[in-house]
């Protein structure tokens, strides 16, 4: 049977995250509920990783094992006749059956959007945290290069998550601004993040933004010593899973 | 009794369109209820202009008889809290009563963003129309040119709607794109526009973008000889009201 891999976004607004749940909208849910109609049978998807409720995609990625052959170019558009507006899949190819859309990834790819402006700009309401202040953009800067490289990122995960690790590496945490400094975007590039890992450290970057963190104490965060300096995390409306990495895909 | 100007913003979705109706839910609407709440009395609200269901704006006004004064500074704030968030005041000053925010514009701005990307960007797709082809900015360019100017428009407005004259000058009419292309973006600048006339005008710029209507054949709709050229009228999503413009507001 044809291993596929998929490409798709989606607005995580109305989904209790990606993940599939018994009783709860997912964006797995809604996945596998039209490739059911396409392929007649149920069909198990494999994501590239969780999203929390309310976070969006621009670029999740997915396997999944298929009943028979539809060609690849065809799938997207049947797929998105079925789809709710908010999940557009715009890629699927046939590939090897041992590729895994998870475990195969070497990282993955972050936005943070911060709306700065005095009052929410509406447009983007659902799409970025209103922090309404004008940052300080270097010392949000200084705080994030701390974070930067290779860490035990224990003290910056949700609790109740157990992993094997804690370690992981960021490769990129930038910080930069749009709109004349209203919008502010961070990029978080790393080879794999704990859970709520991006949006408590946003939520501290925002405090040391607006002076109520100092460098010392984020370093003592990061050192497991100082949990007070943890957080809180920013909500999952400003975050969006841009793109998932992976060394190549071979595909068929 | 004090005269009040607001300016606020509104994502139009939601909304059967600015103007009050009596059984369904308009901007207006929402704007009076909160503010009869806040006044505890009936207060009725003069818009600086109509926009159809579903269209956006980013800065529109209104004027309004306050049965009582309450500081402009802490309006926005408390009218913010009682507005659902898909509509933000983010200002409001006392002005001379004599000025109206209809009748003082000297004209409006309105964009129209174009979503050409294969597959709709789903982050956008409540913001723009999503035209899945790579337009001729040329031809676009050319097109734009022959409406900017003064001109009997009567010919690019939605029929039944009566009005004294049809002949109004398009201050601007530009077309440029972002991300490499994917994204058009029109701006329209007037000292008026007729009912539907920015979204007639874009769905016939968007047939003259994939080469389906010649230069001579939009001339000649404009002179009002060629109704199949004119149109369709772009859908409401793209649309949203930029700015509305007064040469000055007099606050008190």
């Amino acid at each position: 049977m044809p291993a596929l891999f998929i490409r798709f976004s989606y607005e995580g607004t109305a989904y209790s995250g990606f993940q599939l749940q018994a009783n709860a909208p997912t964006v797995q849910g809604a996945l596998e509920k039209a490739l059911g109609v396409i392929y007649k049978e149920a069909v198990r998807l494999a994501g590239a990783g969780r999203t929390d409720a309310g976070v969006h995609a621009r670029e999740q990625t997915a396997t999944f094992t298929a009943p028979f052959t539809i060609a690849p170019l065809v799938l997207p558009r049947a797929l998105n006749a079925l789809l709710p507006g908010d999940i557009v899949v715009f890629s699927a190819a046939e590939v090897d059956p041992a590729f895994h859309a998870r475990f195969d990834a070497r990282g993955k790819i972050y936005s943070y959007r911060l709306d700065c402006a005095p009052y929410p700009r509406v447009l983007q309401r659902l799409y970025s945290w209103h922090c309404p202040f004008v940052p300080d953009m270097g010392a949000m800067g200084r705080a994030a290069a701390l974070f930067r490289g290779t860490h035990d990122f224990g003290a910056f995960q949700a609790a109740g998550s157990p992993v094997a690790s804690t370690v992981r590496t960021l490769r990129r945490l930038e910080v930069s601004s749009e709109d004349g400094g209203q919008t502010i975007i961070l990029i978080y590039e790393g080879d794999g993040f704990l859970y709520r890992m991006v949006r408590l450290i946003t939520g501290t970057l925002v405090r040391a933004g607006r002076g109520l963190l100092q460098e010392e104490e984020i370093s003592a965060a990061l050192a497991g010593h100082n949990p007070p300096a943890v957080g809180p995390a920013a909500p999952p409306r400003g975050l969006c899973l841009e793109k998932v990495l992976y060394d190549s895909v071979p595909t068929l």
